[in-house]
């Protein structure tokens, strides 16, 4: 029998598990609630417990699987395996994550952080096609990124490779971010930062606009509410739109200028604007990008939405 | 004995030799004039006369030479060891440089254009320390790069990986580009951008300044003019290194975010300035990069000079 892999995906609600192919098909899919009690000591005996159960279901041993991948949250040593301040888990401490699970499965184990992982997986069986030069975005609560350069996972000299959410594009009116600085990519492009602009225009825009009814009333807007109405014609909402379009299409530019990548990759809950999203964007990226570069990079929505992250960590044992 | 490796930098005024052991060290070094009358046609073979008497007059054979390196000018097909388009050698149609020169010596032969080239140099045997990751940025009549990631070149999808002087970074009073863009960093951080930016602020500035006086009476200001002045106290040309470093400082910052390498290189003409340029940039690039990336990410001046060109050539045969 030819050797699985196994991705898995550890977040602050649930831990999701696969079983793949070494090709990256998706065989066994399955999750379970993470309990972040008791400073998280829980998660990874409970981890091993529900791998053990389902290898001895589907009557596989350690012989049939080639290894574990696993992104997580928090700071990853890769070469330890250990997890530091992953404040969603609990885990404010180091955790041995790779000794546990080797030492208690035999299976050689992998991990690096949920954004270079979802990245991985958008560049394998996503829309980065397996090329080796794919830049991966997510527009969530805030912005996370992964960049794949020559084939290889860009960590850096730091480990701090893909925080791309920090780049520096708006200076209109700087908003503080939440590392600290002004200004940057995140407090403009990621939900919350939509809703940022939305306040923003809102003080200054007075004409007819249900967008501007909504925050003058003191409405609870949501990025999905600003697009939708900005879809519909609704003036403040497209003065969002156009800005938000603005500062993402040049952060994409000024990355396609750098690595010139096949795709730069746009996920996260923000992309569900979808091509309405893409249209905006594409017009300021190609305005903006060294014209060599129109034809070689594109821009492209996520493909695999959630399953991003076990099939990526899935990647990491290859 | 030991094989050597050869590096050679071939520019529109003159090619540039150098016989180096595996480590990186040059044990010879010469140069020629480019011929550049009949269309380019006598370059490669000059430089294949050349290397053949070299050799000899060292009593060197083709089997003690591991490989040739090259870098050109031009849009250069690195399979195949084509260069086309390299205008300053004359070389408008495509140029089979690999296929004559390895017909001639039968010494392996590769090949990538000069920014790459002298990124590659400044990874190896100067400032990058050898570190995996490193990006240059070299500031002369025009701005150009090389990207150096998780240890490979990156040339990305369509070849065109390093082109940071087409970042955009001017918000305020974009100028246009010789790209056909607007508020590329070439055009206020080049040798040309830096006259471009005395220019701006000459309009505006109504103080006493000797910068002002030159400007205003048609005098040919040039980049070291300009710093020189900045360096005395001069009020403009403080004011013209201020948004130097700013424009650079963010371009800095953002890269960091991206790839996090262990330096950013500057090397150039422009980067004859020294500390002085140093020290603007560093307060920048702090204040607007990602927090965690302070300290990992360097910003460093080039140390290799012209050399930098026949020495990263050269590490193309490793």
């Amino acid at each position: 029998m030819t050797q699985k892999i196994i991705g898995i995906d550890l977040g602050g609600t649930s831990v999701k598990f696969a079983i793949l192919t070494k090709d990256g098909d998706v065989q066994d899919k399955w999750s379970i609630a993470t309990n972040i009690l008791d400073e998280g000591s829980h998660i990874v005996p409970d981890i091993i417990a529900s791998l053990k159960d389902r290898l001895n279901d589907l009557g596989l041993t350690k012989d049939d699987i080639l290894g574990i991948g696993m992104g997580s949250p928090g700071a990853i040593n890769r070469d330890k395996g250990t997890v530091v301040g992953a404040y969603n888990l609990n885990w404010k401490t180091v955790q041995p994550v790779k000794e546990q699970i080797e030492s208690a499965l035999g299976i050689p184990f992998f991990i690096d952080n949920d954004a270079n992982v979802a990245a991985l997986g958008e560049k394998w069986k996503g829309a980065g096609e397996n090329d080796p030069d794919v830049v991966f975005v997510t527009l969530g609560t805030g912005v996370g990124g992964g960049v794949v350069a020559g084939g290889n996972l860009i960590h850096g000299a730091g480990g701090a490779g893909g925080e791309i959410g920090h780049m520096v594009v708006d200076f209109d009116a700087p908003i503080m971010c939440t590392c600290g600085k002004l200004g940057c990519l995140e407090t403009v492009t990621s939900a919350t930062g939509i809703v940022n602009l939305g306040r923003r225009y809102a003080q200054t825009y007075a004409g007819d606009s249900e967008l501007k009814r909504l925050i003058d009333s003191g409405e609870d807007v949501t990025a999905k509410v600003i697009f939708d109405l900005a879809k519909k014609g609704d003036v403040l909402g497209k003065i969002v739109y156009e800005n938000f379009s603005r500062y993402l299409g040049i952060a994409c530019a000024n990355i396609a200028c750098l690595l010139n990548p096949s795709a730069i990759v746009i996920g996260g809950g923000v992309s569900a604007a979808g091509d309405f999203l893409l249209d905006g964007l594409d017009e300021v990226f190609k305005a903006n990008v060294f014209p060599q570069i129109i034809g070689s990079t594109k821009i492209k929505l996520a493909q695999l939405g959630n399953d991003a992250g076990i099939i990526g960590a899935a990647s990491l044992v290859l």
